[in-house]
This record gives C-alpha cells, sequence and structure tokens, in this order.
C-alpha cells in the first residue's frame, strides 16, 4: 500500500487497456498509480485467443500472465481496491476507494470495462473458461467441428449464431422472447442455415459437464418441456454492462451506461479519459482496448506535459 | 500469384494494420486478398520495441516475425506488388498494381502506412535500425543515458527533446530555420533544460560511425561551420507523407495528405475502411494501428455480412 496519496495520473481498471496505459505512462515516466483489483480483466475468462496479433493461439489466463510481465517491468504502484467515487473540483481528481482510502490525480484514465451479464444458472460459473464464454468472436472458432449453443436473439447472439454456423455441425439459439430481436438479416441467414436450430420462448435451466461442458438443459418459458442438448460449449450473449456506477455523474453516460468518447479516447472533461470496453466503442476486442489504452496515455501524457511550467508534477 | 481477381475484401499494406486486419477477417472467413510489397511497415526499422503489450523488449524485425507467423497461419493469399490505383464503379472497388494487373472488391482497407521524410544525407540508410530512427516514442528510451540528436524543431522533434532530455546527459536539437516552431511551451521546458543544445540555421551533413551511428556532421546553413557531434542516436523528426498517391481521389484527404476516418475505421464511403499510420489518428503506434485494424475487419465484416442475401460473397 502506497503512502502517497497525490499522483500526476490514476489509472482505474486492470484489463487490456489499463495495462496498455500504464505501460506508455510509464515510458514517459508519468507519476501514477493503478487502482484495480484485477488483472487481465475479461481477457482472463477467455479459453484460447487468436487474435492478439503476435500470438497465434494462447489462453486468456496465459496472455494475461504475459501482459502482466510486461506491466511488472515498470514497478508502478497499484492499489487492489476498487474505485467507489470519482469526483472533481478545480483541476483536480478525488477518487475514494472501497478500501476507505481517498487520492487525488491531476489526470485520470478510466479502464473499468464492463462486466457480462450472467445467466444464473447452475454450471454456469463452475465451467467459465471450460465451456462457457461471454464472447463468440474471441472463442467461437476454438469450437470449431462441435456442436454449441448460443444464448440470446439480439445482434451479438445472432452474430454469434452465423459465425458458428460455418465451423459447427449444429448451432442451438436460445431465446425467452417469441422471435429474435436482431436485425433482420442476420435472422434471415441463419434460418437458411440447416444447421442452426432456433428455440425460443425458451430459457436456460443449468449448463452440465464433467471437466468441460457436455450439455445444456432448457425447457419452454412456460415450463414441462425440459429437454437437454449436447453440446461443448454455450454462448451466453444477453448483454454486458458498464462498471461505470463509481463515476457518479461526472461524465453523462451513454444509453448503454457507456463513457462516450472521441477517437483519442477523451472524455470531454480536461484530464478525464477513457478506453476499453468501458467506452462506446464498439468492438470488444483485447487488441481494440490495448490500442485505445495507448491513446489514453499518450493524451494523458500530453495534457500533462502541456500544464503550465511551474505547477509541479512527475 | 492468385489467378483469381474478384474478392469480397483486399487488404492494401503490410504493416500491423493490415495484419492485424487480416487476421479479424480470416478469422470471420471473409475471402480476402492482401496487396503489399512490404512486410511489416516501419515496426521493421525499430531497434526496439517495448510498447506492445505482451513484450517488454522485442527488436522490431523479430516483432514482425512474430506477426508474420501469426498471420501465415490462415494461408491468406498475398500479391507482392504495390497498388497503383483506387477506384469505384458502382459498389465495386478496382485496384490496379504495379505489376500490370486488376482485381475488384466489395470491400476495401487502405493500411499502407507512412514514409517518413529522410534528410537524404550520408550513413542515414547505412544506419536506419542502427541509431537511426524516424520515431522517439518507439525507440527513445533505448538510448538512455547516451548522447542523442533529434533533426527538426517541430511539435514532434520537440516531443522527442522532452522526452530524452531526461534520460540522456545531452540531447541536441537541429533545426534548419531560426527558430523552433514547436508549441511554445515545448521550446519553453527544451531551453530550461541544462542537458539540451538547441542549434537553429543548422543543417546535417553526414550520419557517421562504425557498426552503429557516432556521431552527426552538421554545417550552418550558410555554411562553413563544420562540427561533429559525438551522438549514438539520430532522431529524424521532419515529417512522414502517407502513401496515398495510388488513392486518385476516392477520399478527400487532409491537409496532411491523411485519410480522415471515424472512431470505427470508416472513411465515409460505404466499404471502404482505413487503419493505421495511413489515416488522421494522430499516434503513429504500433498497437494503435493493430487495434484500428482490427476495427477495420470487423466494420468490413460487418458491412459484407449485411450485404443482400443473394448477393454472393464469400
Amino acid at each position: 500500500m502506497a503512502d502517497k496519496t497525490n499522483y500526476d495520473l490514476v489509472i482505474i481498471g486492470g484489463g487490456p487497456a489499463a495495462m496498455t496505459a500504464v505501460v506508455y505512462a510509464a515510458r514517459k515516466q508519468v507519476d501514477m498509480l493503478v487502482i484495480s483489483d484485477d488483472i487481465g480483466g475479461q481477457t482472463m475468462w477467455s479459453s484460447g485467443v487468436e487474435n492478439y496479433l503476435g500470438f497465434p493461439f494462447i489462453t486468456g489466463a496465459e496472455l494475461v500472465q504475459k501482459f502482466e510481465d510486461h506491466v511488472r517491468t515498470f514497478n508502478v504502484p497499484q492499489e487492489y481496491t476498487r474505485a467507489t467515487r470519482l469526483a472533481r473540483s478545480g483541476d483536480v481528481f478525488n477518487i475514494d476507494t472501497q478500501d476507505g482510502r481517498q487520492f487525488t490525480s491531476r489526470a485520470v484514465i478510466i479502464a473499468t470495462g464492463k462486466s457480462p451479464k450472467m445467466l444464473n444458472v447452475a454450471g454456469e460459473k463452475e465451467f467459465l473458461g471450460r465451456g462457457v464464454t461471454y464472447c463468440a468472436t474471441c472463442d467461437g472458432p476454438v469450437f470449431a467441428g462441435q456442436n454449441v449453443a448460443v444464448v440470446g436473439g439480439g445482434n451479438s447472439g445472432l452474430d454469434a449464431v452465423v459465425q458458428m454456423m460455418k465451423i459447427c455441425p449444429r448451432v442451438y439459439l436460445i431465446e425467452r422472447s417469441q422471435s429474435p430481436r436482431a436485425d433482420a438479416i442476420m435472422i434471415q441467414k441463419a434460418k437458411a442455415d440447416p444447421n442452426v436450430e432456433i428455440l425460443t420462448n425458451t430459457t436456460v435451466k443449468e449448463i452440465v459437464g464433467g471437466n468441460f461442458v457436455e450439455g445444456l438443459v432448457i425447457d419452454s418459458v412456460d415450463g414441462g418441456n425440459l429437454r437437454k442438448l449436447d453440446v461443448s460449449a454455450v454462448f451466453v450473449e444477453i448483454g454486458l454492462s458498464p462498471n461505470t456506477d463509481f463515476l457518479n455523474g461526472i461524465v453523462r453516460l451513454n444509453q448503454n451506461k457507456e463513457i462516450p468518447v472521441d477517437c483519442a479516447a477523451r472524455t470531454g472533461i480536461p484530464g478525464l479519459f477513457a478506453a476499453g470496453d468501458v467506452t462506446d466503442v464498439p468492438e470488444k476486442q483485447i487488441i481494440i482496448a490495448a490500442g485505445d489504452g495507448a491513446k489514453a496515455a499518450l493524451g494523458a501524457y500530453a495534457y500533462l506535459v502541456r500544464l503550465p511550467v511551474g505547477e509541479t508534477w512527475g
């Protein structure tokens, strides 16, 4: 635990966006603190990452280890807690943490990511990273040749179905309502494919298996139609929640509770930057979060370095 | 050389933006071609990369090898030539190449990068990657503790000076005109540092050394004041030129001849995307180009997958 409580930069978050921001700011010798009770973010849950350029295949956990090894070369202090409140007074930001401390900073990068909405059924937590996944783009190709289920008939669910139907013998789409809510063209494509079975008015009861997922127990919404699907993977695509509750109105969020940013990771509030899945950037990808984390750090550096001479920093 | 000349997607370029786009599009099984006579882009010239998350230190050439190994897992066809003209007729793009061929594509990603403006002095080409560099953010920290010279007094030159003066005993700034043209605050900071020597009305004659750079020969613009500076690195910061000549007016370029893009790598022309240093994204960084390359590929995929059913693709 650091004694110092005043920093030029505080980075809130522990995923790829935050970690890249740390690397960039550290190389600029910015005086900074990281606040996060998590290391790796959603990357940690991925059974296999095949789209982070430079690593043809690596598990999420292994990739996070490489990221962490990289970040550790810089000796940046980290508080292993959560930010519970961010406020601004004058040109200074105040950050409260869950363990009851308070920090001040001239600039802040928010990279707190998203948490997936969970099904909250038996087996879901147990099989996380062993067949249960919240990101088809990340994990889909790992399950080529196997039967899979996608839960959720919105655009992200249908994107998952269209992606998987080309490489899987059987793709089940589970949707609670009477019909999927995705774009018509996507539904049309899914319906035209003989590999796809769409189950509407259907709800998930349980995910079962041994070491890995082996099946999905479903029922009709009205009950009485229990059925077990033999699948190796369950793609839960019922939405994600941005971790923005602590922002406390300091920035105006969009309708999804995400932080709107411009192309340079700026929030519109001088000194306040955001990157990664917590922002309104549409694609949730490790390499995108990392790239935007670099933009945020370079933006924060440019902000700090141009403060008037005499205002001490660093 | 591929016999096929019609593709759903053509990616023009060979650097990190293009390579990440290939990985993302290949994983979506998009029917595509890469056109580039280069592999690795500016990354290839970097003596050491310390800010691509996951690799604490790696040479540019080694990193490019890892990128290439990753891309090669997908068997995507590549034409080793340059695009010389891009045009659009109806919903289809036509691409002419230097070797006299023509390709058509439904979507195009431009990731042709930038070429640095060179000093065109003796020693410059010989010491590329061995002390001569065109990117202080990429290569600066490698030269901590050594004397260095920065050529060019614009903002990128002064950014390099301010970065290097904290870690180098001596930083020379070489500027042709009477005074640097960078922001006043940056010039003020450089002038206030005793490690910095600013040489205006000065021109570079030659870069000298053995295996690595050992010195920079300069003269006054009027001549007659030859002097040799003992430096281990020369940061050439006199600007970069985007490789956009082949675009032939298909998109309106900004005043720097870069392609304006929105935050999702879109050019405003349906089906035409751009990423990396060729765009108006301000920061020239490998991880940023890679992240934006992923955005471009996912954008192109979303464009292609939503074309009406019946229009064949893939």
